[in-house]
């Protein structure tokens, strides 16, 4: 027998990163290939106890249904963070999500007919680019620079194409690229959607890890008709393990999302919202922002300073100011998955870009993860990765 | 500004039972609308202990990123739940799922197509039929009787249909009509999807909460082929606060289930599965789940008794042998919508019966919930409800 599957799963297979991550739970790898926060700092004393409280103190309510806008208190405690991005909003405006990739899934569903256009980087970030392909839309891909989206390239094309439904970015430390946008150009998107009217999908996992310099306003500040949906998530802030992600956006819009929410899976957990809920009263996010952020750049410069010193001549690398990732780019006649199958043999993993692009092509590419590895690792890694690049020079 | 949203969007609208339900939520109201357990008989202050002790002893795992397939332990339990409809597997079948409602959505995704056909009994629960229309789908209804779907109008459905690609059923104690499929139904189900090559949706969300007789096997029980998806879920068991739900079935199957779980949201909570795990090992599920039943099956006698003596001659309703629900037929020109209307004025809560039929009609019907309201108010809102259907005769 076969079952006769819908056609959008001959678009559908396993992501190359989590396939890439099950190899990499072998502890004698060196992985740089997912974009695993660091585990030692999780605030796992204060989640336990708070963990606790919430189901001493309100556990029957903790455990049962409840809304699928989400837990009220947690919404308002969303809505004091989204101020970091100067982000004035209210809890009617948040609709609390499993992780911000479940915003990812719900945007394919409320806006994507097959052969739709979605707007994107080139390259940027394979769990989007995943998530959509169940809509089966067509992807653009517009170029970037260090300033982030090239807008001349981005209103070509939105003169030449129909029907593009939205275009997903993320402005702070970009998901593969490290690159964090302009101001002038966070502007001229906002612009150039009104002009165009299609949505902006704003996904900032990374924002608030800013190892120097200020948090630029989001694009969302600059969102004057309530077209831009701003995705948020504690994964990186906190912890992947809970889930807890948010989308912001207005009126009819939002109410989309809280609709097709209802059909996926009804709802977040309500104890998990209630015990974060809980911990973002009792401590201070910030403060513990601020020691993961000491942790991970000193990793970023340990990292950085030794592909500057290792690697050869010929092979460019991303300086973030943030996040978790650098973006490699390689000689052209090194294919970065030859690369990654060298480099496992050497025990060292990380994910080759081409996958980062949904039209093909640049292939020597590859995404290095800092925030996982400890600096011992991180410099016996580079050192190993630089070996096999030499050796397909 | 109108963004330009998919063609889906014009069949998704608010749950009736969502919207009622947040009505509901002021305490005056007594509500048999929704689907809700009794929040007095959750294992509070284990799962208080339980979410302690994972965060203390391996909280940095419990907070990180897990596989999309979930947390082994946590799979080898379900393996063992699995035992109670006689069904034999192994954890390489489980998917763990963001309650069974996420497999009632991934369905969706990895079978339909638009215009493509969904068998489901008439009536059917309601938040599946939703999940489903997002992928925009033909429904047909089978016909059931006392001993579930009518298998003589399935195969006549069958002969007569391009395109189908599953039938969805609720073989224990349907929702929203509260009957138990024969034996001999469940093995005809799978003889005739075997002879069409269709596959089975087999949703058990009560089965375990049967207040008499013997769990009969399940019709996945019966599966030779794989061509049965099986979903579980511990939200009537132990609470739906958490999430925790899965999907059975195996190999290429099961693969596609793990594909899009990936691209909706990666994965579902590490740390709610170890803390429910941990519960599952250090507990015994099975004797809780005598103690709700205890108080479910003396709610469903007095509900059932107090319909026998209030309701006036020629309203019929069904007699479950668990589960949460028990579906009434009201004489043919009483609409149990203007019927809601009216009882909620009286401050008594139920779901009109039409939004359960996927082509309309049958709006003489409605559903009415045990589970959730203490004996005083049992008896209250079935006499309250008595008298509104008097004034409608």
């Amino acid at each position: 027998m076969g079952l006769n599957y819908a056609k959008r799963m001959d678009n559908i297979k396993a992501s190359e990163i989590r396939e890439l991550l099950k190899l990499t739970q072998q502890p004698e790898i060196i992985s740089f290939a997912g974009g695993l926060p660091a585990p030692e700092l999780f605030p796992v004393k204060q989640m336990a106890e708070v963990s606790k409280q919430v189901l001493e103190e309100v556990g029957s309510s903790a455990l049962q249904y409840g809304p699928t806008e989400g837990y009220g208190p947690f919404r308002e405690q969303i809505v004091k963070r989204m101020k970091k991005g100067q982000i004035e909003t209210s809890k009617e405006n948040i609709l609390v999500t499993s992780g911000s990739q479940q915003g990812l899934d719900l945007t394919g569903m409320i806006f994507l007919n097959p052969g739709d256009v979605v707007l994107c980087e080139s390259p940027s970030y394979l769990g989007a680019l995943n998530a959509f392909k169940a809509y089966q839309p067509k992807f653009k891909e517009v170029s970037t620079d260090d300033d982030g989206m090239v807008m001349e390239d981005l209103e070509k094309i939105l003169e030449e194409t129909e029907n593009v439904k939205f275009v997903y970015v993320i402005p702070d430390f970009q998901n593969p690229s490290g690159r964090t946008w302009s101001i002038e150009r966070r502007k001229k998107l906002v612009e150039l959607a009104n002009k165009y009217n299609i949505a902006i999908i704003e996904d900032n996992p990374y924002g608030e890890l800013r190892f120097e310099g200020e948090i630029p306003p989001a694009v969302k500040h600059y969102d004057t008709e309530g077209r831009v949906a701003y995705l948020g998530t504690f994964s990186k802030t906190f912890a992947p393990g809970m889930r807890l992600g948010w989308i912001c956006a207005e009126g009819e819009f939002l109410q989309k999302y809280i609709f097709v929410k209802q059909g996926t899976d009804l709802q977040t957990s309500t104890v998990s919202q209630m015990q974060l809920a809980k911990y973002l009263e009792k401590y201070d996010l910030d403060e513990h922002i601020e020691k993961i952020k000491v942790v991970y750049k000193k990793r970023r410069d340990l990292m950085l300073n030794t592909m500057k010193s290792e690697f050869p001549e010929g092979v460019k690398f991303t300086y973030p100011e943030g996040g978790l990732f650098t973006w490699v780019i390689l000689p052209e006649h090194i294919n970065a998955k030859d690369l990654a199958k060298l480099a496992i043999e050497k025990k060292v993993a990380f994910v080759p870009g081409g996958s980062f692009f949904p039209n093909g092509g640049n292939e020597n590419t590859l995404r290095l993860n800092y925030s996982n590895m400890d600096e011992e690792r991180i410099v016996l890694g580079i050192k190993r990765l630089a070996e096999c690049i030499k050796e397909m020079l």
